[in-house]
């Protein structure tokens, strides 16, 4: 009984490049620079969105048609539920996905309770990773839904609380690390504040550098060598959230002690609710080692909350993978898809479309990205730009010869510095378009 | 010869409390809190806005009526600037100003030239200092205005105009130190980007954190014992300022073993344009110790860009009072106007209402907080919210004495976590407003 | 059976000034400018967020402690409800509320069990409205909720659609002129479009505008005198929303000859949304004629979504007084709480807290106004600044008593425009503090 | 002498399809949906950015390397510049120019003066326009700049000044009917405010419209056919302008009767900064029959002000050319470069880099319309969508068969609306993409 059949029921008679349901860029098995485009772009689904997304909002209910959902929390359901997501995920062709502790298996009456349902549900996705080859890239534990914690998890004011947070991610650490994960992601959705009047920020970071570090720790104790991730969002559901742009998680990380051990997990939609640019987010943790993986969506820069719709703008998807590839490519990490299917389209083919789109807009980034690095030009525009900087006075104040007293001295004899050079924005976005 | 005949020539005759150009709430003498108004505040009056100012914006000309000044750059008019410049911080009873080397001095045709330039200003400003009894806040260089800055100054791809801005740099610092400056201040209007397409960030945020390096050098070698300080902006006049907000500046200095040299001097303006309330950043700063000044100004939070109004909203300078007190006062640090008049306002007498009304609003400001703390209900309802971590289970954990295995079993035992408590935003606002 | 029984039990044994449960500035009977502030105010407590909203957010669940509500969409549980909430506004002194339909009535399995839900509940409204007093200012349908809705209500491209919310909103009228309402409240939560790549927005429009005379046909039928409002708000749920501010409302009901049987119903976080202060849209609509109500309430100018936060800033509350005397004072509108309680709050004392919180700024925000109003240095100095045009040549223009070419050569003789005076902007802030 | 030899000077050695001075896709004598490329786009180079910008900014002095320029304010050197700036025109293939008064000749120190001024280069215009084919889109006059207009100009509180204004705007339009332009704009950069406080926002907009209307009649004295155009855009340099966005506009036009005389000149970086898609601001327009011509550029969304880039992402120059084609393409509007190069753009030939990027990149969205046109699932799916409105009940309601009464009755009957169909953003995205 396929919970999809709506790709077979289509009859699609048009030419297969008009077929809304067919791939145009994206081709598991191409090669782009020596490696192939599954490997490039490790597509991942996320169970939270595409199989547990209802299309409510805070005006209204929900609207998703899940034909295969009985509708109850019932661990039976969460079971049936798994079944059918692989079965999505295999024919989409994603390699991997992602999941929360609270998407797969419904919250218990109790921690046990709860603990047990995820075990049991965490069996159906063993089989059914083996049966489809379909790979867990990151798991992590919902610290945000349930009101116990409304003041945050590991900031909570409520030390119980901390304490809840912390057995709920062992336990994700341990199912992760059973189901082969990758990595682990720490999205800290209310670590942060609403209200600064009864907020003690210093002593609420302290906590969540207390509570990161037990699972580092944890981790090592068991073995699991998965990579972890912070990710940051600036607002939403809090008013702040500590961890809001990827220069205040380095800053975080930085002042406790983490940054070895945690990469950055970047969000397209965050990074502009933050005020930045994808591309400034991703430049900002490559530059600081820290470029993990990355939640491909995008927000409407005109909305100011989380839209998570799928990806589709080509320029972004280039910059994306521009800069993935400047820092080496996807290793642990990949191109995991927090995304939702917008409220009115709540057919269960609105999900082949999004994906489709996404992968395809992703596939054309990979191409268009690879295609200007063999260029060249881009590179050459922008190495030759810092020429002053590779010898003479530059290269002398790199490597340390130089003190203000010093450089005044070269500067009053020479009395002006040499010409500017024209920045070129205007030419240089001209030559991106070329291979658009 | 007055250069501010205004206050004398009005006939007002009403009430005093009506006057419009006498304090309603700032008395220099005042004790708050065991120390006088006048060291609480410290303000600042910014020699830039109030006296360079001319109510240009992008789409008009100057507007602003200044008869003392020749409309010329010479260093007579300089010079005779000073002599105005300080009549109307007396009269204002400002206890400090603030400069950027060109504005008090001309650039001139070569950096010898502007040496000079600058030095012979300085000469009048030491004087006018002497004889008032106004002191220096901080000194800072401005390398943003001049053409060659216009790919930046320490982070500009050309080397020779790094090493112009250090050779102003040093004699800006050297002025500051002549004139008693009890700090100076790093502010990179132009260190960031414009386009990430022609843009090495981790080169060029290398090259400002050895500029800031050999600036704490210099410093060190002639004795200078005034604070340095980073100003955070996010943004204008570039797409995009390194120094983005009170975190992205907390994590460069951290990376670049600077933290200890330098604190932060934090803006409302900018805080907004970053996305933050001015109460985050001084938070922010605050739990990191580097809280070190302020630029006291007010921008509008439907504009996205620096208007840099007079701060007139009690809320405001009530949450900045609150913070600084909290963190110990201000030390060398000061309130300082960094605001201008609306380019409608162009008369003289302006000035004067401009800098009453910020000075007034933050008198309110250390009044309402100190009442605030007096009463103490914030601060004790702030104590108990987190009550759970001074003892037993939260005590534990912030001693280290817990695991996520040892929490988990805590927390299987007791199946759920105490309950929470309201956080009782509401009511705190409600109290807030008893003291405005 | 007191569903509040806070109050009461609360020891509090503190002065009557500290009294967080007791009004500091509230007054009913109080006389400003000759009329009490109960009529001023006409203060109206929402069904919706007070009595039925429970918490949730996008990231989690309902938090709200709620002992009278058993959980269930019973009529039983609804009618129960009833009685709570006139015991709430009654013990706050509210001397009104405002309601949509399904808030207060659960939606049935078909449209005439939702009617006859309705029917049932209302007979519960108007029993505790004739024992209390308290009376109804406006009434509403919910067109945004129902899954049906997902394409907006009278603008959906579903005609059926259409048809259902005109049997609502038929009831919905009928019911309020059956409770005596004061007013009828259009608010489109959905009629806007997610994306205009399958959206006719002219068509979409045009089907609004039927609607509305289809409304204004009916209440003229059955003598429902209630005045309608239209309600702006740029976005959210939907991307854009065709009633996006004043000016937009104005221009759809010039459009479509509707001007003059509708008013507008202001909200502050609506206006802010929409990139204006609460200040601007009053004035928009109170130079139009159509200053009709206002919802009261406060957002996060930092935070681009609805918060619907309890009104608690002076200035806003003083701006919007100001406006309202300006403009004649309120008729049938009122100052409508849509304002919610924080997630966090979830307390029903909390309730308290923040209603008595928004009606105090209120009073204050009245008698702050008042008192600019009888100062007279404000109108004074707005009248005074449009003097050219009192008389001379401004006059004769105002007469249209010139032309371009008669405008030219009065000009040409003069050579220059008369000198302009100072916007004064910085003293009239002042000013306005003075008074805060 | 050419002022511009770098096309020619330029040894570009490579292929063709690589020279960053060639057009990639423009090609004026191509046809495209039987209309030339040239007439479709009717290009217009911008006097104000192109030949007057000298890349000052709030923080920073000019930049512009613009060597026929000697930099002083005589009339000479503005002869001097047309010559240039026609030779840029021309070698950039743009068969249309606008112009502000000020922007073509200096101000006088009269108004008589500053007429002659304008006279004397208008001949140089007229001959330059003669001798190479190259026409007038639209002239306006600059009321912004001049510190007479800080207050406004047709809204200004200083009679006078209005007088003034349109004492300039007479002969703006003079010259533009000399010129045979084919359009006059306005566009009211300072009528707005800055403080409300200060605001009769009523007399203002009433003195705006009576402007507008001289305007009018005086065109209609002198014969001049061109479009009358109004120009929306919501702050900067003011905190608000009256002319917000395109419904603001309509609004104010509706209420003065002056819709049948103006159309709307719409910007893609001023419907940004009002919260808009460009986008929306085109269906606005055209649903209202008032889409006239538009300024061609972007903005940054996540900067606040007014970037006027050169627009490049061809997402967008395909939304415009698909609302312009929709709507009956351009007739006395143009495709308006209201752009400028950065202000590190500072050479001559950046401005042709961006011109031709600017061209090219409308180009595409035009061939991208077209194809999307042709190709018709667009409009299919559209259509579809509304099908229930064609027939049956949609159809009686459109054609006023219906009262709420007779909708509720058909509805009581039906129960509940036919089912929604999906919304199918997702797969639009991805069709759309098939054309990127």
């Amino acid at each position: 009984m396929a919970a999809f059949p709506e790709i077979s029921k289509i009859n699609y008679e048009g030419p297969e490049s008009r077929n809304p349901l067919a791939f145009k860029h994206y081709n598991a098995d191409e090669m782009v620079e020596g490696r192939s485009m599954r490997d490039h772009l490790r597509f991942s689904v996320v169970y939270w969105h595409t199989f547990r997304g209802t299309g409510a909002d805070p005006f209204g209910a929900g609207t998703m048609q899940r034909p295969w959902d009985d509708g109850t929390d019932s661990v039976e359901n969460a079971k049936n539920r798994v079944r059918v997501a692989f079965e999505f995920i295999e024919k989409l062709g994603a390699p991997y996905y992602a999941f929360h502790d609270r998407d797969v298996a419904p919250e218990g009456g109790s921690l046990s309770e709860s603990h047990d349902n995820l075990q049991a549900v965490a069996e159906v996705l063993k089989e059914e990773q083996q049966r489809s080859g379909v790979k867990l890239l990151w798991g992590t534990a919902n610290l945000f839904s349930h009101p116990r914690y409304m003041h945050g998890a590991a900031t909570s004011c409520n030390a119980e609380v901390f304490a809840m947070a912390a057995g709920q991610v062992r336990k994700a650490i341990e199912v992760t690390h059973e189901l082969g994960g990758e990595g682990y992601v720490f999205w800290g959705g209310r670590e942060g504040y609403q209200s600064l009047w009864n907020t003690d920020m210093r002593r609420e970071q302290a906590h969540l550098a207390k509570f990161l570090h037990m699972a580092v720790d944890y981790a090592k104790e068991i073995g699991f060598q998965g990579q972890f991730y912070i990710e940051p969002k600036p607002k939403e559901p809090t008013k702040h959230q500590y961890d809001s742009d990827a220069a205040a998680c380095l800053n975080f990380l930085r002042e406790h002690g983490l940054k070895k051990h945690l990469k950055l997990n970047l969000e397209t939609n965050h990074a502009t609710l933050a005020g930045h640019t994808m591309q400034h987010e991703l430049e900002v943790a490559g530059a600081a080692d820290a470029l993990g993986s990355i939640d491909a969506n995008t927000g409407d820069l005109l909305l100011g909350w989380d839209t998570d719709q799928f990806p589709t703008d080509i320029y972004v998807t280039t910059q994306c993978m521009l800069a993935i590839l400047k820092y080496g490519g996807l290793t642990t990490g990949g191109v995991n898809f927090d995304a939702k299917v917008r409220r009115e389209s709540f057919e269960p083919i609105d999900l082949f479309y999004a994906h489709i789109g996404g992968m395809d807009a992703f596939a054309r980034g990979l191409k268009i990205a690879a295609a200007i690095r063999a260029d060249g030009r881009l590179d050459e525009m922008l190495k030759s730009r810092y020429a002053s900087w590779d010898s003479g006075l530059g290269a002398e104040i790199e490597q340390g010869r130089h003190t203000l007293a010093s450089l005044e001295q070269h500067m009053l004899e020479r009395g002006e510095a040499a010409p500017n050079a024209s920045g070129r924005q205007e030419l240089l976005e001209n030559i991106v378009n070329e291979f658009i």
